[in-house]
């Protein structure tokens, strides 16, 4: 009996099976899949077998079909490696996970409460004899991984072995969920014109500045390829002859180009303003597209393999002389497959190949006098193992990964008009709460589901970037929690709530967080809540040098809450897609963030976590902007994008200096100008009137006791020195 | 003709040497011993040699008869490399060099204004042909910077070739200056004491701890074989017979105990609090010193081999079972011998070994299962070629550096006690200057010369921690500008004065900057002077989590500047030894200094350099000591150590906020009580006066006429609220 059982509803699930005789009713049993996966180690000869939580693109997000850890151990955590030898199966996870790891894993599998390789390492030299074998599915492993494992297995003459068969697809059968394998439709018109040959050049161009003179980029990341979509188009205007096709039937063109490869359709009016929501109309379309290309049929490119994101699978690898774009080529109509074979000039060309011939491509064009660049960061081992080291260009990041951080002045414009509708959304959802949850009528599985509705009234939402995080009172402790239709907690007024939501939207992808409190929250509540905006405004605000790294201006967050002894255990933000990753790599904070420049968009988000109390985030989405200073310089600030007041009710103003202040009401003048109008023209005066309220200039009541005197004395001083 | 003749005065140097007709006075005439350089490059069968500016410890200062790139180029600025190739000869270092390199420098060198090793690569792959052969003395050769030049040559089929027969040191021959051979005495007493047992355990405790089990830890840095010997020393206490010795011996044996292993002969009254300066008295250290262990006779221990430091040459072997140390043994005495080579249990005797002998050493070690402990930040590549990988454990810095980072109680008693000895030099040095200044009797080169006679008039002093930087007007703007007694600028009242210096006391080392203007300075240069301070005391004030890198940290000595778009190119602090180096890693503020933890010193010092004008530096060694926060929590703060008040004609108060007006308030009131009574009780009437007035409490004069209206407002809310 294990000791997950003390907390089980007793269920038998299977009365010949001892180990989980006693199971929680969430668990699930795994003795016959383990088994059959024992079956393969033994049939390759391996001591252990080890089972990483990602899929071949590093993605954050992954498809039912890539979660092999889920299906093997039955944890569903989104996080979390499993190991499993002859004799044992073991879980490594973060304490996001631990409750859910001991519901939902069976008696077969220990949990181990510790996170990284090296725990995983030390349990493996303790497991595993000399001599013994650790397999590995390539694809799953990036290069550091590998070379962690390999070197400190090898010290003990235990070989890591790279496997490209998948052993617990082996075993998940048919019971696997299928591989997406619905129709991508491309792009009928031609690939023309000279934006898409600068863009394309600009990372040809980069190959050859590059000290090792790179032959080819690889393109592993998802979003790597569906940027190379986005330097192959987001330039290119395109002319609709409206009288051919329906306005619904536009639109619907519309999602599906963005979705595939964001081709801007109405990138050339992103130009005129930040409106978006209103240069949409087909009409104006036509209108204003110029110069005019011919777009003459329909098409439909699909883009849904991953949920929150808008990608598919495939990698790219873009030559000095070719463009090879790796996809399931069935999913192409033959009429697809037609058009990107004509119509283009030679090394600007997209060629298909089949989505699993990425290796043996790469494999065949090493043979050549070439070398490959790749972002080390992200490249899995399975395809590194292929390259010859004298062939191998490794920098952290890919050339297209750099150029994708910086957004050109449309894609800003974009994702700011993204976050006016966003703020429409999360506004109208606070209103509601104020309203009802003193009636008792919303509990947090609710207040998600119609935090995600309300954003689906929102012209080009096409899903949630993320799941709602919507958590109330001690819930909001836990970094990630998300409430379940079955396990969830009410809305209370005396008790404080977090909601940390965004959306994925044709113009923009948005992740914004508020915390409230809708009765009277306690003098800590408050003082913790008033020290984390402090830390939001204080970075905000903060004026830096161009290309300052972002993990050494984080502790600005900080410091607010360490000056009292306070502090958050997670990051304080990263980068954000147009319509592409909520979690856009390589902009950030963290260490291997790259360094900030003019034109990226991070998120910003300090918090502050009572364990089993209370949970606090602010978090709005900023993009960085040159800083206008006394003397000249070239320095960024940043522009806060998100649009939403902050809860008054939480805000202790005396702890605020007066720059904060001063910053805070500039900040609520631009939600009003920005956000009011938008609420008036859609006629939702109560919310309108509600921002009013909410963003009323604030002010310092009394000052603090201990400093009135010297206030009065400066004052006085003050006057004198007027009557001067 | 060379570049250089442009500004020299014309001296014809060698009628038969048309390259160098015409030369500046200050230039070194290199071409003969080029040329048998060139002969011996040939005999090896090289295409190039490298001459790096380093010697086998990676020390900061080298000595004499190491510096190589100087001799070989006539350069002897501290900081470039040189590479001689048979039709070329080149030198690459930083901008504070360029003037200096073009003036000392004669026409067989160009002068690449280029830092980095990349560059010095590029240059190669142009230079060498394919199949050539780079030279390289590995003792003079980190592992880094092997791995950098050997993986980016060998891509070329160009092999770096390691070659321990200095080539340079050949063709110098006997005019190079002797390695030092003066005698080095060791304690005629015994190592006995648990304290010793303790310590020498715990750096063998943290080798068996270790994942990897290293049997041995290698030392190579100079101050981590010093430091090995503090470990053994440091809590011995000694019990000396003073009838049989003047006290102007005792005194001798004091120091000379102290520079080479630090031996804590005043060590036990640390305890009793920071006056270190009345502690040294022979009978008071006779009264107080127990338990008493004779201290028969007399001994001498140099170590004076490196300018600024009180190191000797040598290497340190700590194995599970030995300590090996290799020095010169010549050096010592027959006594001395015999002394270490009795007296102690086994695996607690310190064996002498030959300096020249570490190589062969090593070598013979790992032909046994041992595995050698390493610091790979500062380790060369002489000796980690020699140790086969799978027996090599390496870290950036070994166990011995980093427990030395963490000063004990002991040692930061001492330190803050030298530090109050180092401000009454450097007070009267302040005091000095407003009197003489004015008289236009002072320049850079003498101003200095008498900052260092005050400091000799310190107790415990033993020379300058570095060559004072002493510099007027413009070239203050140079961040490393030391005057020669040739050239030199004289000092006003019209010009601001940068003076950056420090001692070497035997219970610590010093290191300052006050920048101070005794005229009308300008509006900017009183904006960037106490934007600069305001940096100081943002950082000095900090309340950081404990275990937070520096790294992340300094950019709040920033943060006042970058406002106004200003900024300084240097670091913001470094490490600082007991009696060992002015900047000792691996503490600081800096990519790779470890994390900040109680006990550790750092120097904190902002600075503002406007080329051409000034340069602004405020330096402060500070203590790293836990901080009180409202909440309970493991935070860390910094208690400055430095204790000289700022120059007030420099600070426009109205920027500083009340709480750095607070802290600074603070500080001066600290400096007061610290160094106030010393100044008096040794008669410095004027410099106590000068103390007082320059620590007057400041206060904020009239508030910006900008926030008056809001000044107003909080006021008279204020008076409101006082009338409920």
């Amino acid at each position: 009996m294990c000791a997950r059982t003390v907390t089980a509803v007793s269920a038998v699930w299977n009365a010949k099976d001892e180990k989980n005789k006693h199971l929680p009713v969430t668990a699930v049993n795994t003795t016959a899949r383990l088994s059959a996966l024992r079956q393969q180690i033994q049939a390759w000869n391996l001591s252990a077998y080890i089972i990483p939580d990602t899929d071949a693109h590093k993605s954050e997000y992954i498809g039912k079909h890539d979660e092999r850890r889920a299906w093997i151990t039955g944890f569903k955590g989104t996080a979390g490696i499993a190991v499993v030898t002859i004799g044992k199966a073991a879980v490594w996870t973060d304490s996001r996970y631990w409750t859910q790891a001991e519901r939902e894993m069976d008696c077969n599998w220990d949990l181990h409460k510790e996170v990284g390789i090296t725990f995983i390492v030390t349990w493996l030299l303790a497991e595993i004899p000399a001599g013994g074998q650790v397999g590995f599915d390539p694809f799953l492993i990036s290069v550091d991984s590998w070379n962690y494992y390999d070197t400190n297995l090898q010290d003990s003459n235990i070989q890591l072995v790279s496997i490209t068969t998948n052993l617990v697809d082996l075993v998940w059968g048919s019971e696997r969920p299928p591989v997406p394998s619905e129709p991508i439709y491309a792009l009928e018109t031609a690939f023309t014109g000279s934006t898409w040959q600068d863009k394309v050049s600009d990372i040809r161009s980069q190959m050859q500045k590059h000290s090792k003179a790179p032959t080819a980029v690889l393109l592993t990341a998802l979003d790597e390829t569906a940027c190379i979509c986005i330097l192959l188009g987001e330039n290119f205007t395109v002319l609709i002859n409206i009288s051919y096709i329906s306005p619904e039937r536009l639109r619907d063109i519309q999602r599906q180009m963005l979705q595939m490869c964001r081709w801007r359709l109405f990138g050339a009016n992103a130009n005129s303003g930040a409106k978006v929501s209103k240069m949409l109309s087909p009409r104006q379309i036509n209108l204003k597209w110029s110069p005019p290309i011919l777009f003459p049929g329909l098409f439909n490119l699909r883009s849904s393999d991953i949920t929150y994101n808008p990608f598919f699978y495939s990698y790219t690898l873009l030559t000095n002389s070719s463009i090879k774009l790796f996809v399931n080529k069935s999913r192409f109509s033959p009429e697809t497959l037609q058009y990107l074979n004509s119509g283009c000039i030679e090394s600007m060309c997209v060629q298909l190949e089949d989505y699993n011939q990425i290796r043996d491509s790469v494999q065949a064009y090493v043979s050549g006098d070439v070398r490959i660049w790749i972002g080390a960061q992200y490249t899995m081992y399975g395809l590194y193992e292929v390259i010859p080291e004298e062939k191998l260009v490794a920098d952290a990041y890919s050339p297209v990964m750099m150029t994708k951080a910086v957004k050109n002045s449309k894609e800003q414009a974009l994702l700011k008009a993204s976050h006016v509708r966003d703020a429409v959304a999360v506004i109208r959802y606070l209103v509601w709460l104020e309203k009802n949850v003193p009636r008792g009528t919303v509990d947090e599985f609710s207040g998600a589901e119609f935090m995600d509705q309300l954003r689906g009234k929102e012209d080009f939402f096409s899903g949630p970037s993320f799941q709602t995080i919507s958590a109330s009172g001690l819930n909001a402790a836990l970094a990630h929690y998300s409430p379940t239709k079955e396990l969830n907690h009410k809305l209370s007024p005396e008790e404080m709530y977090l909601v940390d939501s965004g959306g994925q939207y044709w113009d923009g992808t948005t992740d914004i967080t508020r915390t409230v409190h809708w009765g009277t929250p306690s003098a800590f509540q408050k003082e913790a809540y008033t020290r984390v905006l402090m830390g939001n405004i204080d970075l905000s605000k903060l004026i830096f040098p161009a290309a300052t790294s972002g993990h050494v201006l984080e502790t600005f967050a900080r410091k607010a809450l360490w000056d009292v002894g306070l502090n958050y255990g997670h990051g304080t933000g990263h980068g954000i897609g147009n319509f592409l990753c909520v979690h856009e790599w390589p902009v950030g904070f963290q260490t291997k963030n790259i360094a900030m420049a003019k034109g990226m968009f991070t998120s910003i988000e300090p918090g502050y976590y009572q364990d089993g109390e209370f949970g606090i985030r602010i978090e709005d989405v900023a993009l960085v902007v040159e800083a206008k200073t006394k003397y000249p310089g070239s320095y960024l600030t940043f522009e806060v994008v998100s649009l939403v007041p902050y809860d008054r009710n939480l805000i202790d103003v005396n702890l605020l200096s007066p720059e904060q202040l001063q910053y805070l009401n500039q900040y609520y003048q631009v939600i009003r100008e920005k956000v009011g109008p938008e609420l008036q023209q859609r006629q939702l005066l109560e919310e309108f009137e509600w921002l009013q309220r909410h963003t009323e200039p604030l002010s310092a009541r009394a000052p603090h006791t201990a400093s009135l005197a010297s206030v009065l004395v400066a004052s006085t001083l003050a006057i004198l020195s007027w009557s001067n």
